[in-house]
């Protein structure tokens, strides 16, 4: 998994646990990286569309707003 | 940044891009992370109104599901 769960955990602490169950940060790590894997399908589909082999930043927001 | 650049430049292409730049690997990262701390601010607040230090899978469920 490229968002692991170590660092997942480290965040959710920064926002104020005090303990942090295993299953809940492989659950938000799985729940990003879902998130990811539909922001990147949309995303190079954009670039594919206009002729392009690099994805840009500009898809990656798009394909972010269009799933909102 | 938790959630790294360079791995989430990998997941970019395994969903087709050939290239990516590296402004839009750090913008999905950073999109990423946003959302990753807004599901944790509410899961913290979720096992805290219930008299927990330990935050849950439960929590992270409930909190994904609370910003649909």
């Amino acid at each position: 998994m490229p968002l692991s769960s170590p660092s997942i955990e480290k965040l959710i602490r920064k926002e104020g646990a005090e303990r942090v169950s295993k299953t809940a940060a492989r659950k938000l790590s799985a729940a990003l990286e879902e998130e990811a894997i539909k922001i990147s399908k949309i995303a190079v589909e954009f670039a594919h569309r206009e002729g392009r082999k690099t994805v840009k930043p500009e898809d990656i927001k798009q394909a972010h707003i269009s799933l909102r």
